[in-house]
């Protein structure tokens, strides 16, 4: 069994990450930190994970969490992890973070969108990108990884083959996505409140969300090209869930099987990933609560469009089980270690 | 007063003209048929509706509704319309349809697209497609009115204006839309079950829906050229409402507060119309219960696109409201007639 | 038209007063009031309301409202409308109040429930309760309105009937109540986060709750005894409606149909109740948007207990509907006015 | 590993069983029946459920599960159970009976309230009531165990250590319980239609439904005194989870503590119970996706009236969750066995 820290573990992801990790055949929950729960127990705040982690929430305290993990996970927001990333790493942990800031490979690019200056580019330049479809060899041993934002997770897993393959325009990829509310975190707001919520689809941050440049960095890495992205994100009225509904334009004549063929052979020996046949397309409702991605394609002819959705559980594959399979990948475990047991049927 | 004829009262159509008839300083609802419901009270299927509609459903008979009714709004199923809309029209009516059979002006088009001959091709050519804001012009006097489908309206608000000042390529229009369960009218089936709904994002019928051709007739109208249209129809976990996210490829650069002002001139005098500043988008809680669209903007400029989304709530500015909006046009009444309630705030 | 304020106007109950006044046919808008959002426009906090309300709230003036308007609504937190409404109502004003400072007419339980001394009794004792089903006569030319809570008004509606026929045991009611959450408020929560509330049914304040002594008192002025009130809440996740599910010990045999009967003689004249056939039960949804409370009855022989369900929309006949209602009795307008259109249909 | 069958495997409670013995370390399904989907892969209903169950549903054919399988889940309506269960018990299978054939001990009692001959007297006096917490003691080695609905057992779990202990009056017991949709399954009616749900709270069968002898015989076989059960239901708008609102009448003083530690001493070894402290209520939302129940008490002291909410998931602890239980002990196999992780945080 492998000791780790949970760092940030009462906000969703983090919760989301001690129930994996409970549940996890070779992982051990050994820190859960907090800087505003600490002292409350676990099950005081979720009363479900009382039975399975009697434990009590710890302010972070970088020494407590080396002398006693091999492994952090930082469910942390932006710049936090930037400070603690450094030190637990100088401690000889391996590092799996959820957050923003070892995503991007170029600190300016980083300044820009983030607004804040990016202090550690060794470790940047160290960090691999952990998202294990595109590319899981450079995982194998890593000790630094930034997991995906739950878009780009989504968005690149719906692009990348078609544009891999030569079959669309590396010009520019249009995402439009719906997420559930939890991707909004566990702090309450007005955007959060339930009565603003319900009943209402809602864009946001059009043309300016954070995950943008993530999603251009991954689909220009596949294209070898500078790929625009145009990034629409939605609220929808939902706990949980996120579609990535991406549009592409052909670069010639496909049809929709031979689209599904190209995609099912490039995630051919993925574990959860399900590429849907023709005619059929994924729902969000299909994969909750699972660490899946469920794809579905169309092409229109007439207008040379190929759309592809991608549905993911936001906080399984696109928070906690992504952090939980690339562990288990940069660990040496089974890949679907903890992972693989399907959701609820509805 | 005037009184009218609802047919296919009991559906949600239906229903929400009955609410809306009701409430109308110059309609009155004479008769309200339905064949699957005839015979049952009005408040026995709709508790709400019983204190200010005092009536029975009734089996559809052109006569009767001849013999009592200046005006029938036509709320039934494509085809249906098709057979009764004639009729009625020798009849000496002035017909408000919102079924589908007479909103496509080639019946080829209609034929490939419903799979069904369009047998009434003199009654087609007359009829006058009801989206005011396009058009009113042809509206005042006409007595065959083809209202608009739910999804068409919201795409065309969003798509026209910049098509119309050419600031977009008339080529492709990608029209991304979410729209509320009960635009699938009400007859319960498997893709409006409870738990098959929640927590559900579900694209459906992606370059296939039948509104696709209706959009991309409003559009080449526009436009003077052939405009291909990508639509992809979601369901998502609410009741009402419907955005539409269209893209558009921009000729020129042009800045967001330039479109919004672009799009505030081209709907300055229109009544149902909003269109937010630039950095606000539209949610369809904010336009629940009303006749408005709401209109956001966003360009993107270093990919070129324009992002327009619209809000309706679909059952009103999207089906019922807009047949009485219609109505009042036909009529001669004030457009806003029986339509100036704000919805509720929540 | 008479000019009112309504003050704490952008709060939930406050924007509903707004929407119903601005469809009045006898009232106007004259100040909206806030302490939070003074300076901003109504549309841009309710973006539904824009095209109806052109209006800016300002900070709360005593001397600004006496100055303009003859009547005031309060939307305002428990212990404002204590110093609130004196002042208004010296400068002449009638005051409909929606919060709770004024409904328990004994200060002593005010002080009780709601840990605070009651520093106007003079006020209190001119105050009338805001119910007009239970006694609407003292209301004709009040100046001083106590609007029930919004459990209250469910719970009196349910059970005053048998109870003042003698058809229920005085000794003990249970009243079982499930609200949605708007009946929160408009600030948010991590009781009111969506995440928490979505597919939760969650008991509150349960045998504690500040609306029990409410209910309690307003049984005890029918029985003429000390009702004892057994009271649980419980947030549902929805955003409008209340339903209260009422345990009564039968005094007798009686029927259902002849509980039914009761009833209806009782509310015979009642403009907004409805007291549905035996078998039938009413839900949140059919009363949705309106200010109706819809009544279903059901005995159980067996048991003994007479079981009664009274849906209504918690911000409409639970709060700010009820309000307009008052103000029309105490103004002299018909009762119905601004209040008689029926909600949308689903 | 023990092969099992799933008769009636592709409506809710036999899909969760599906989910769950899949998970199972000790149980394989074998054979996976459906009269409506027969032919139709498990993953073609399900997308979920199809990496990890490759199989096609059957037809049901006793010789074929007789020769496959030692055990047989019925996920079946009721009255299908009456047929099935006797043939498959005569071939040596034992039978986990989720229909409610084989809950009421008297077949008059069956006859009155399901309006239909009870045809197999035998095998229901040999048939065994699978509520573990009650009495598991008859559970291990039965072979014929008839698991109880999902509102008895919320209702049984929250009022059976009152009565017990002689804290609470025999004489009637009210149980208030609120069910999200998937209770009603997964075949779609007017009921269940997402726009009649959505918004609702609807009470149903009030003091007729089915559930109320299976209560009354829990608590009666308790007391040792025919209890009088007043039971409501409510459809509350969400997908799973049920929460029980019990009030009993006190016999005596006894404060939330004192109950409490009564509930807890009553429960103390049960591995899936947990009672919450004095002060905290349960929410469906805690035990969703789990076999938990969860319990908070509250004392009306001058009301002289105990309430007990038993939150639970009514497709787990409800239905599939609680078979899987009772086939544990039946088997002897660790009784949390494939029950043991928690459900999703949110």
């Amino acid at each position: 069994m492998v000791d780790v820290a949970i760092v940030g573990a009462p906000g969703y992801a983090g919760a989301e990450l001690t129930r994996l990790v409970a549940a996890h055949p070779e992982l051990r929950p050994a820190q859960l930190t907090s800087t505003t729960d600490a002292g409350r127990r676990v099950g005081d705040v979720y009363p479900g994970l009382a039975p399975y982690v009697d434990a009590v929430y710890v302010e972070p305290d970088v020494a407590a969490i080396a002398a006693s993990c091999q492994l952090a996970f930082l469910a942390v927001p932006h710049t936090a992890a930037l400070k603690l990333a450094p030190v637990l790493h100088r401690a000889g942990l391996t590092i799996i973070d959820a957050s923003a800031d070892f995503r991007l490979e170029d600190p300016s690019v980083y300044e820009q969108w983030y607004d804040v200056a990016h202090t550690e580019p060794d470790l940047l330049a160290e960090a691999v990108y952990g998202l294990p479809e595109l590319d899981r060899s450079r995982l194998r041993g890593a000790r630094m990884v930034a997991c995906p934002g739950c878009y780009p997770t989504a968005a690149l897993l719906a692009a990348v083959p078609a544009l891999e393959h030569g079959s669309a325009d590396p010009g520019r990829v249009i995402v439009d996505a719906k997420s559930g509310v939890s991707g909004a975190g566990r702090t309450p707001g007005p955007g959060t409140h339930f009565p603003s919520v319900s009943e209402s689809v809602a864009p946001y941050k059009v043309a300016a969300h954070r995950h943008t440049p993530e999603i251009a960095q991954g689909l220009s890495a596949v294209t070898g090209h500078e790929t625009r992205v145009v990034f629409t994100p939605h609220l929808v009225p939902m706990t949980r869930g996120l579609l990535a509904t991406v549009y592409l334009d052909l670069t010639g004549p496909i049809s929709t099987d031979e689209a599904v063929a190209l995609y099912r052979e490039r995630y051919r020996d993925e574990p959860f990933v399900t590429v849907h046949d023709a005619g059929r397309m994924p729902t969000t409702l299909e994969v909750r609560g699972s660490n899946r991605a469920h794809i579905g394609i169309a092409v229109d002819k007439g207008a040379g469009t190929l759309i592809v959705a991608c549905a993911i559980d936001n906080l399984v594959k696109g928070t906690a089980g992504q952090a939980v399979q690339c562990a288990n990948i940069v660990l040496g475990f089974r890949e679907t270690a903890g992972l693989d047991t399907p959701g609820p049927v509805v």
